[in-house]
């Protein structure tokens, strides 16, 4: 054992000789996994070719811990979908073979300026919409929300960074300039990437539990930026234009 | 034209009739995707059933931005791996045709308590750790790095709710019960789930720069907690014991 070995040992025996006793005569105790339960509804991610990498899974990891929303993916052929970061994840439905889903959820990404001008990825999205309780978005999916007509009307916001992107999809929509995120009714809309992850948890916060919500936070080591109007990267109306 | 989506309208017009002209007119400049560029060094990352989501999914999104390093997955047969939140990710390579990774990195999950027991995965995370430049693991990855003695000697750090769990594999390692992230010479390791964004945009500035951490950072609408001492999480040493 080198020297600092025996530095790291002593230090180890005097930390941790009870947790290491408990670890080899007990199962460990943690709530780091989504405990196995029969979940009733479906919360469905719909991904396309260069999907934004953290607008799906930063949520994912969130709502993972939700007692009864299953977690499933979809795309228009099903199959392997391959995100802007290069990470290939296998889809559970196609379009075709898509159940009505419970709850819907677009990502952003450089695909939706391809996905804004796909009428079956538009169709699909008004389709599933006529029965969902909630109809999501992170980043610039809501550019794509906004184009199949779902957020006319409605409060919205989208990514600081794409933000003509977003907001010339369509002009009926009260686009937000400065919102970590907008509910609206059934619609909520995130602004660009890690936003989501606060969204996911005020969703959270409304199925579930304002405990749960910032028990999911806790768990994920996760600083909970908690209010919708604390927006960092919010856009000057005069930069945006 | 619904009252509301006049009023809408009437708000969009004022607020973005530029942006959706230019939009219109040429193509939307955007930093949210990685730009299409050769690169000529691989960062792998670790999976086996049950990882956790964002462990791998948060550092993808940062580490995807890197001007040198190509992201890849890696698994002990290749083919498809689903993480604790049911996600299905297609591995790049198997343990047996992987060639030697510049950049190693462990998540965390439920899986770790079998792979800290699994031969194949100690011995190839020991072989590939001969020739990397770094070697990093998010949350209980740690515990599998220490397992295979890769940390004896050395400071580290994992997820604040699974610590008996890690620190129990190796009393040689120098546990730091208060830290988002540590360095140790090549040795990078993070604390649970959402800390290893934080310790990936430390490694993006240690291998390019500050001012590049910081965009990347920006780009995503992260609030970087660049600080790897400041630890909200952190564990008393009497309550881990």
């Amino acid at each position: 054992m080198k020297p600092s070995a025996l530095l790291a040992s002593t230090f180890f025996a005097l930390l941790a000789s009870a947790p290491a006793t408990l670890a080899q005569t007990a199962p460990v105790a943690t709530p780091v996994a989504a405990p196995a339960k029969v979940k009733s509804k479906t919360l469905a991610i719909v991904l396309f070719p260069r999907f934004e990498t953290l607008d799906v899974f930063g949520p994912v990891e969130m709502w993972g811990r939700l007692d009864d929303y299953e977690i499933v993916t979809v795309s228009e052929h099903g199959g392997t979908i391959t995100s802007a970061q290069g990470i290939d994840t296998v889809t559970d439905y196609s379009f075709a073979d898509a159940p009505q889903f419970d709850i819907l959820m677009i990502p952003g990404g450089m695909g939706t300026r391809t996905e804004v001008n796909n009428p079956v990825m538009l169709e699909f999205l008004q389709k599933q919409d006529e029965g969902t309780e909630y109809t999501t978005s992170v980043c610039t999916g809501a550019a794509v929300l906004a184009k199949a007509g779902l957020l006319d009307g409605r409060k919205a916001t989208s990514n600081k960074m794409a933000w003509s992107f977003a907001t010339s999809q369509d002009g009926d929509v009260l686009w937000q300039p400065s919102a970590r995120w907008v509910e609206d009714g059934k619609y909520v809309t995130s602004s660009g990437i890690s936003a989501g992850i606060d969204m996911a948890l005020a969703l959270i916060e409304d199925l579930e539990s304002r405990e749960k919500a910032e028990n999911v936070a806790k768990v994920a080591e996760y600083i909970w930026n908690d209010d919708p109007a604390d927006d960092p990267f919010a856009v000057e109306v005069a930069e945006t234009n």
